[in-house]
């Protein structure tokens, strides 16, 4: 086992309340930071060397917890820009599974830490099966970074809370420009105005984080529900996991995320009048999809809070609980901007209910064991 | 939409107090219905003419709910026995993610009742795409049937309680088959006592049906939690989501089910002495990995209910709140005999709670709108 020694010398709150709420608001100047090391000024994607992908056929991507959840986003853009399959699993599971590895396989890991037990174990059971292995780490020194062949630095800064935030999002940041000229190189169009579209996030992030006066005071009645859904669909499915998931570690609250369709076979079972439901609906093409799945929940007597744009609340704002407006953004980059009211969802909950935000009983900010 | 006729006239609950307890006593005799469809006296497994898994180089499976996790199964045993690689998806993503279909890609899809409109949508996205449409259906008249290549009768019987119970257990029961005979077509050699072993299923579930009186003893207490949290590994850890959704659906109690290895990236901070936290773990090589998850959630005050053997509870057993003890079982079987206690406890807790058993609020058997 390593232990991992944080830099708490380095750091400091630097007027904020908790680190973690430093860290939320650090995400404009980490996100830029991390494009920047990753995108030139003339919006031209720089890779390190040998990471290529015009013979990749396939992508498996491991990682744990938060991590996960930005792979399962990435899973979407790899195969919808780039038209490469993604296998994407959690480690503990990938490790012990003795997955098939398919010719011209590329290997991505995932750990803000680089030390996650399982994570390194899985990315030793690819060595040699993989053609190359890849790490995107915080910690350019950790065990993952120097077990790869490829390293590709996160550059979000220290992060001491032990809920991830400004990784998660500068990890989402850098899996799209990788699909993004895994694209390019395998000859595809990209998406338009990408890449250049995304030195709006850090903008548009900062305009979002305005949005915690509202979200602070639905915390204080959010605080108070024993179990909280949240849905989304296609790349922001994850993101309703993340929510889920930043909400049970911070308030000890029963949070769970679904996909938007899952709802009607199963767990709508749940859902009455004491549910708050939490819906991740940018006004993007499978928008009404979800709203009519949003609908099945208000039918049942579910409270729902919408976080969606201006269109969206237009649109499907009526008869909803509560309706949190995201700025507009353009469709790819919508789950690192929606991270930041589940992020905030989190925060404040927990805030309301006076739990240890910065460090959330039973749980260490890195599992160096398995 | 189509409306589906149950033909209640024909199935009476036969002696049981809801069609939920007549259809998981009737599992030993459906299985064996479904096993014989499948296998010969000489235990030779006959599928379907057309199903050749000798060039695939890709299976793709879909389905929604209960179905969805007998395809989770079902991937570790295509991957593990027959070295095939494996994608899943829920339907209700699938269909809209638009995934790259790789050459000689088989595409199945499973569905009790053949008309779950989002997988009969998933299907009509993979025609043209895959090289073959397998449709595993309970109805053997329904549309999923009617549009694929290749059609696999579950012979499960007709299945009218909401929550599915055998047509679950008989889905498992024949992708293992499916997944033995695609390594027999692949060269590769089968797993000791397999095919023939699968016969010793009927009479197992039959065994493990006595359970019965411990577990609706142990769902009085349950039926008192507001949560409730399953744990399983490897192919144990599709039965975990299934043993919660089961427990959702019927009680309206929040479970939800966890990959034990993911426990401590987040999860663990709910647990406290209220939450009741069932551990799925025969005694196979992932045994003590899952104890040492099991412990962690002790140490943290959990009240476990260990579902294992009596080897695994001879060593594990210590400090439990409950062992469920399970028969001996070859290693791939252990996810269809497992289900018979998952959904025994969410029968008996549901009994303990006083809910409709047999039509849980806000549930349709068969989901025919998006």
């Amino acid at each position: 086992k390593r232990k991992i020694v944080l830099e708490n010398a380095r750091v400091d709150k630097d007027g904020h309340k908790h680190f973690m709420a430093k860290e939320i608001a650090e995400q404009p100047v980490a996100i830029d930071r991390a494009l920047k090391a990753y995108m030139t000024d003339n919006a031209e994607i720089t890779l390190p060397e040998g990471l290529d992908f015009t013979k990749v056929e396939r992508l498996t991507m491991v990682a744990c917890g938060t991590a996960f959840y930005a792979c399962m986003v990435a899973k979407y853009w790899f195969e919808r820009i780039a038209r490469l399959p993604v296998e994407v699993d959690v480690a503990s599971e990938f490790r012990y599974r003795e997955p098939p590895v398919a010719p011209n396989t590329l290997a991505l890991f995932v750990s803000q830490s680089g030390e996650t037990a399982d994570t390194l174990a899985a990315l030793r059971y690819m060595d040699g099966k993989a053609d190359k292995i890849v790490g995107l780490v915080n910690v350019p020194e950790s065990s993952i970074a120097r077990e790869s062949d490829v390293i590709l630095p996160l550059h979000a800064g220290p992060e001491i809370s032990v809920a991830s935030t400004k990784a998660f999002t500068c990890q989402l940041s850098i899996l799209l420009l990788l699909a993004l000229r895994a694209a390019e190189q395998r000859g595809l169009p990209l998406p338009d105005g990408m890449p250049g579209d995304l030195r709006s996030l850090p903008g548009l992030i900062h305009q979002s984080l305005a949005g915690e006066k509202q979200i602070a005071a639905s915390a204080r009645s959010l605080a108070k529900a024993q179990d909280i859904i949240f849905l989304g669909r296609g790349q922001l499915y994850p993101l309703a996991l993340e929510g889920a998931l930043k909400l049970k570690e911070l308030s000890y609250i029963h949070a769970e995320g679904y996909a938007s369709g899952e709802l009607k076979h199963g767990p709508i079972a749940l859902i009455d009048e004491k549910v708050p439901v939490v819906v991740l609906a940018p006004r993007d093409e499978l928008f009404e999809k979800t709203v009519s799945n949003m609908q099945e929940v208000m039918a049942r007597g579910g409270k729902v809070i919408l976080v969606t744009d201006a269109e969206g609340a237009k649109i499907a704002g009526e008869g909803t609980h509560e309706v949190i407006i995201m700025p507009q953004i353009p469709d790819a980059l919508a789950p690192i901007l929606y991270a930041v009211p589940a992020q905030q969802i989190a925060y404040f909950t927990a805030i309301a209910k006076g739990t240890d935000v910065d460090q959330p009983r039973n749980l260490a900010k890195s599992v160096t064991v398995e």
